[in-house]
């Protein structure tokens, strides 16, 4: 995003002393929004080694992204391009929560010996679905609109892996 | 938020050989996005008493803050920010619809006797990660894009409890 | 992004009647981001028959959108207007996956002796809740931010149903 000078044509055709002129003035005008490359560019990756099933806590990436982007008003939308790993916003205060959230998640979606797929992780795929691929965050005042007991977490259900998640913050 | 090409005035007073001269200067300038002081802050908080577990529909405030916004085009992120309730869309017409939907969520994440957290509401953080903390729902023309039987509703899985809401309006 | 009103400086440097003039008009302009007609109506709808309970890959529709909104950077928002259907992501390659995601869905909302809802699609209505309504992906150089093996699928629960669903494309 670019703040900052521009250069425009003001055009006025105008009397002065029976002589039509014609001027064309440069204008450098502060403000707006340029769109230039940096802007183009918002969006952040980050890389994560997921040894086991486990909700990591990528609140602070989030937050650094945010602040990188410079954007005061907006959103960041927090996105996860796997398909047995999702993201989702929990509690950020007692790891109980995230450890009975996984206990609870493999009860909602155990094995089945009625599935098919050949890599035998289907269940981790149903957690995806069930947790969601993606997070919209608001951002106001240049930071998360996050209660005060909110994480946003990345949700390893096929583990080991190498994964990445992207955040792309729209500002308005 | 106003498309199109405006007209703006160059106005300046000079002196050229001892004459004060005035200038307007007539400035064509396309297109733009007018952002006045109140689209700064197109983010909108609710209260909610939530006295029983249940689905609160807000669909008359999203549509509220989509009208005070003045944004035609766009979208609005509608986010909760606690850990023990969510927000989904669905049908507004039965009420049955609602109240099977909480007997369905009970049955598919009951309390576990291997939960730790010791505030004992495990069950209601997992049921705000399967109904996520937020939707994005889209503006078109004015209007909240919901099909006729969908209403936005904030889920309390933990009540009693006093509860908010943000709306985030993004017009384009 | 500009808020507000503001002042910019006319410069010129003109000639009039051999005497070189520099002019400095001050000029108060409201406005700026482009926006143009075919920005404007960046919303699509597309139709969609569902005979079967089913995940219907449309990603390609979704792309299709992308493509014609000739937005380079920014958000595609994909949103299912109906209460018994969802918009998920999941895996494209092997069709065993969704497969199996039906029938795990099966499992986490089977029918239930309780529900009362007449019309007797409430299990539809709760994995309706359960996928979401909507998801929100990233737009980058003109491509969805998609992982290898992701697809975004419309989800049939109660079928056979005349469907639609939006894709909202909003840039930066």
């Amino acid at each position: 995003m670019y703040f900052g000078h521009d250069t425009g044509i003001a055009h006025s055709i105008f009397k002065l002393n029976g002589f039509e002129m014609e001027l064309h003035a440069n204008i450098r005008y502060t403000a707006h929004r340029l769109l230039c490359e940096e802007e183009l560019d918002m969006i952040f990756e980050y890389g994560l080694s997921a040894a086991r099933e486990d909700f990591y806590n990528i609140t602070r990436q989030v937050r650094e992204a945010v602040a990188k982007s410079a954007v005061k008003d907006g959103i960041a939308v927090i996105f996860c391009p796997h398909t047995t790993a999702g993201i989702t916003i929990n509690e950020n205060a007692d790891p109980d929560v995230t450890r009975d959230l996984l206990i609870g998640l493999n009860k909602v979606s155990p094995n089945n010996p009625e599935y098919r797929h050949v890599e035998e992780n289907s269940p981790a795929h149903l957690k995806a679905s069930l947790t969601g691929s993606g997070v919209t965050v608001i951002i106001d005042g240049g930071r998360l609109v996050l209660g005060t007991w909110q994480g946003i977490y990345f949700c390893e259900f096929d583990p080991p892996r190498t994964r990445k998640f992207f955040v792309k913050v729209i500002g308005v």
